[in-house]
């Protein structure tokens, strides 16, 4: 793991929504702001990609899949911080997870995976972590088993501003991300 | 269910790949030619549908999106004939769906689905169907039980041109449809 | 359904704790005494079956399986409330299912069946539902699709005597009782 | 990886059915016979544990969890073998796991675990690997994400004898077995 040996751990977010207002973009600031030292991260801004299809994937990878991949690639670990929808993975994340994955070098392969969800009702997304579990055993991820993180009832726990107003959600997420930091440690002692 | 009083029953078939000549188009094909007397299916083309997102939602729900929703809601009984992306839902058909779930009177409560898939792989798809079933519980549907209709091995059962030629896969679909016709007949004596 | 035009719907209450003072028990005992006008529910006590083995079935379908089969044959429906042992449905609670799922007229087919689970934890069990209704998708039965319960911080909710003091509670109780009540009233009108 | 400095490395396998011909005890022997150098399996012949619950646990716990727990814990890795009852884990097996959860220090956390299973069906058990990949991630277990091994249609690949006849199935059990190594020898050299 060649950052280990610079200056910073680096672990890229991706959202799960493309809402502006995100609960779960905030989730994925406050896990920016409580990262163990020597530990940063930066949010991927996902634009749109095409819908995938093997018919458009024949004409031509999107450079925009591409870009990602290598970004991904670059990173020490990725964490994902997603809604639910409909009980499952919403539609254009799993899309561009679908795209990511016929990339060549498939980036998530062997990768630390780190996943949080938040939802404004009592159960913070306790359905789409596993189905998200499983799309990513089939990428070859190293995905950490704990701790899980489900934020329910979200939209007390953010202000309007975007801040984190509740304490134990702040101290879960800061767990979470110490156990990535050691999952990292145990994969650079490799 | 009006239908029943009418000339035959109506069934949308949706395929969960955009793919021009994809596999699961081919079973939806096969179903529409093996299904019981007084029965109909007709093969909803979807096109692609905007990305989902709460922001998009409130600006204005597309009118693709109502379209489709009222032919599915006056349908008897929608068949989902799928492949399976990453082990889960392609991330396009799944945003179908993230949609469809937001329209006013959502179309497929109560509304009995019957769902295949097919693969090249061994397992014809045994991941994505549970799934999809998760996902029809939340949107309230009547998903049938059994039998299940997984075909593996998929790119030999099927000639260039589309037509099946394997008999055990033709028997498979011809059975799944006489199932759906047994459970609307029982929700229709309701 | 036969009891229809007899004096009462008969429920069969299946608890998948074995403990003598477990909160799911509670929980059953709840759904008893919020249960619509003309619905009963008995409560069934399981004793352990036998370990399941082909072997050990090959020589007798032990007879408290027999019975046990019957009795729930003879039901209107069944509620199964559940605790989630590690992310999963409890052993013993499982081998009682596979016994049942082995005896001529299998007694869950087409059966209309509820379920509930309680957890001291937030998530009240919110895997081990998902994995039983696949087992009841096997079975053929006719699952409640919604609405959902699940109890969490389940141990604040109930008095040592097995009373229930969260009013919330009673009513996501009582609320599915009602809806399984509607959904035998379908069953009925066919 | 105490082991690792031995002579060989140590494998336990467990086989989910009680059943004296089980194929999946086959399997099982198989694997046994395709280690790559250096590895040894010893399959562990799992009486019937109690039936679990909280009130037998208050009273003792069972010597035989504690000595089965004791063997898990010393072994380099776990190979699971199990077939599927009802799309799901048999009930006896998850009894078993749901005693060793209990133990103190819980003897698969970390540990590195493969698994197979095997059905005379067509799908080889593709729901209950799921479902015991997600038990397993709650143990905290360090499960092998690839290769996949789902033995379909097994009655006609293994000889009444239990020998495999089947080529390609030998093959398959052995590069899992090949993967296995690869993921304890990243493990030892943390």
């Amino acid at each position: 793991m060649a950052s280990m040996n610079n200056s910073f751990i680096d672990v890229v977010g991706l959202c799960g929504s493309l809402r502006a207002d995100s609960i779960n973009r905030m989730v994925l600031g406050l896990a920016g702001q409580v990262l163990p030292a020597g530990m940063e991260l930066e949010q991927l801004e996902w634009v749109c990609l095409p819908p995938f299809s093997a018919d458009r994937l024949a004409d031509a990878m999107p450079p925009s899949v591409i870009t990602l991949s290598e970004r991904i690639r670059r990173a020490d670990a990725v964490l994902v911080v997603t809604p639910e929808y409909n009980f499952s993975i919403p539609g254009m994340f799993k899309n561009m997870l679908d795209w990511l994955s016929r990339v060549d070098a498939q980036p998530f392969a062997y990768k630390p995976v780190a996943m949080m969800s938040a939802s404004t009702g009592p159960l913070g997304g306790a359905r789409v972590q596993y189905e998200l579990r499983r799309v990513f055993q089939f990428l070859n991820a190293n995905v950490l088993n704990k701790p899980e993180v489900f934020i329910g009832n979200a939209s007390s726990k953010f202000s309007p501003e975007g801040g984190c107003i509740d304490g134990a959600t702040i101290q879960f997420v800061a767990a979470q991300m110490l156990a990535l930091l050691d999952l990292l440690r145990q994969d650079s002692g490799r």
